[in-house]
């Protein structure tokens, strides 16, 4: 089974990025607890003043998928979503390098 | 000073793209001897038959600079060339989360 990453890019409404972000790292803290999530790192965007990247690595397409369904990630989207202008996604299939908490190469 | 954080896209010229997997595997493994890079992930893309997608974070723009500088990345950069039919990069600052060996929050 693949792993499943995603760069996933969150536009905050104007002047609501720093607001988002903290959101978002509570999501992060809460991912020490799933150990199937393998990354999740917040960013800001380095161009663009109301864009934040978020870098997430899980086992497989699947635990990405019941992450969703997860009470605590329900309230965490429901208070961020007043925050969120808009998005996208670029997904990618993790091969192995540094930094992979479980590294198959 | 900001860590700095790059998602690197390569799009291999048509059916290279194993082979240039092959060869950022490579500079990956040198990575591992590189203590401020503290990611580099190579991942396929999941919609571009052609593309790959780096996953960099080093822990300042300097050390990002300095190891392009080295010459075993010179040398990976010249064997990987002829495989690559273009490119473009997405800059991000790295604030925090789960896996980045050194986690300022």
């Amino acid at each position: 089974m693949s792993k499943f990453g995603l760069y996933g890019k969150i536009t905050a409404r104007s002047g609501q990025r720093d607001a988002l972000v903290a959101v978002l790292l509570e999501a992060a803290a809460m991912m020490q607890f799933v150990p199937r999530c393998e990354l999740y790192i917040v960013n800001n965007s380095a161009t663009e003043p109301d864009a934040v990247w978020v870098t997430e690595v899980w086992s497989s397409p699947a635990d990405h998928e019941a992450s969703l369904l997860r009470d605590e990630t329900k309230t965490l989207i429901e208070r961020g979503m007043p925050l969120i202008a808009g998005g996208e996604r670029i997904e990618i299939v993790p091969i192995g390098g540094k930094g992979l908490p479980t590294d198959y190469r």
